[in-house]
């Protein structure tokens, strides 16, 4: 690999944070019974939560299944705070595709509960993303069609361009909340056909002509057992 | 300073992120009409909200106040999986005082949307802490005094010991949800006592015998503004 691409991927490492968008495809927000958002419902994921292409996505105890969803990251490339839309794209390195593993149960009750997706969204193994394409690769990230399939039969396939809120917009509106650092990932929300995949599947998914990526979901094994 | 101390005030720097811990007084759960929860409420709040000591905590546009929660910190020293409760204590390197400050009103609106504490706990300036003190410092973590008083009046004033879930308890649980790095943090939750700070005013807060710190607190200024 040559060393600009290797930078590009060390960039996710040094990164500290994962800001994901709920709810930023209209179709998606109707499926799951919620509102369209007036303004981007933000949540945080742990890096530690990052699993790289080929990996095992791991079910935790006792459940059987998680739902996928696939999304447009963005990977920031230099500090941002209280950024304007106009200068937003500045600040991006470049895009990689992701999925934003859910324990839809756990975030059911954790919604009906009014508690945090932490639990249900930030365990390890629950944000699998590809190598990092280079902004110069993707000359129109608001139209890439993003596509998953479980076991191969087709789940999820939608554009970017379908987006409610865009990046320029995901920038300056999280970066006058929190500073975005080097690294850090803007997961941009997912197209609808989200659902439930089993331990024993296979998940492939990726950005039309840009990349793919492919991941087996098993149970999660705890130190001790076989 | 001494090197082993930079040592340990740099850990927090290199950590990710910031587990914190709600409802762990069963006096706070129900000054806030919550039930003492079964398992620990997590949330994430981002290393981007840290405050050095000394610094001025920044009230967003359009709030004049904030909620003060003063908490244990615990500092982990290694990386943490499925850490046993027995060999928990292992993997902490030291102990702070911190402030999860609160926007209220926007964590009311969120938990009955079932909506992430995200905007309300995690924006620049939310996580005030203290210098990192090192483990050997702080011989029994279950027995300490925090305190926090506004312009000079005493507002919380609470034991560790009060805690439901303890530091090894919490260490084994979050690391069996996600793996815990060097420099992570854990928010062991707030004493009661817990309500408004404005704009003007001033914080303290200490754990006694230890240590103390000191905020301002003002209204945040946008670039542009003055
Ligand atoms: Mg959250
Ligand atoms: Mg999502
Ligand atoms: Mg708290």
């Amino acid at each position: 690999m040559a060393t600009a691409s290797n930078g590009i991927q060390k960039l996710i490492e040094v990164g500290t944070k994962i800001v994901a968008v709920g709810r930023n495809y209209a179709a998606h927000a109707k499926e799951l019974g919620n509102a369209v958002p007036k303004e981007p419902v933000l949540f945080l994921k742990p890096t530690s939560s990052y699993l790289e292409n080929g990996g095992t996505i791991e079910v935790p105890h006792p459940l059987d299944s998680l739902h996928h969803e696939v999304e447009l990251a963005v990977v920031i490339g230099q500090k941002a705070r209280d950024v304007p839309e106009t200068t937003a794209m500045d600040y991006v390195a470049g895009y990689a595709l992701a999925l934003d593993m859910t324990a839809r149960e756990i975030q059911a009750s954790a919604k009906s509960a009014g508690l945090p997706w932490t639990v249900a969204k930030g365990q390890d193994t629950f944000t699998p993303i590809s190598s990092v394409l280079p902004k110069s690769a993707v000359p129109d990230p608001d139209n890439l069609e993003l596509w998953l399939k479980v076991d191969g039969e087709i789940r999820q396939k939608g554009s970017t361009k379908d987006t409610i809120f865009k990046i320029p917009y995901l920038i300056s509106h999280i970066s006058s909340i929190m500073t975005l650092f080097e690294g850090d990932v803007i997961l941009t929300g997912t197209p609808q056909g989200v659902g439930p995949v089993k331990v024993g599947q296979k998940i492939t998914a990726g950005i039309t002509g840009l990349l793919d990526v492919h991941f087996d979901v098993e149970k999660r094994r705890r130190p001790g057992s076989i």
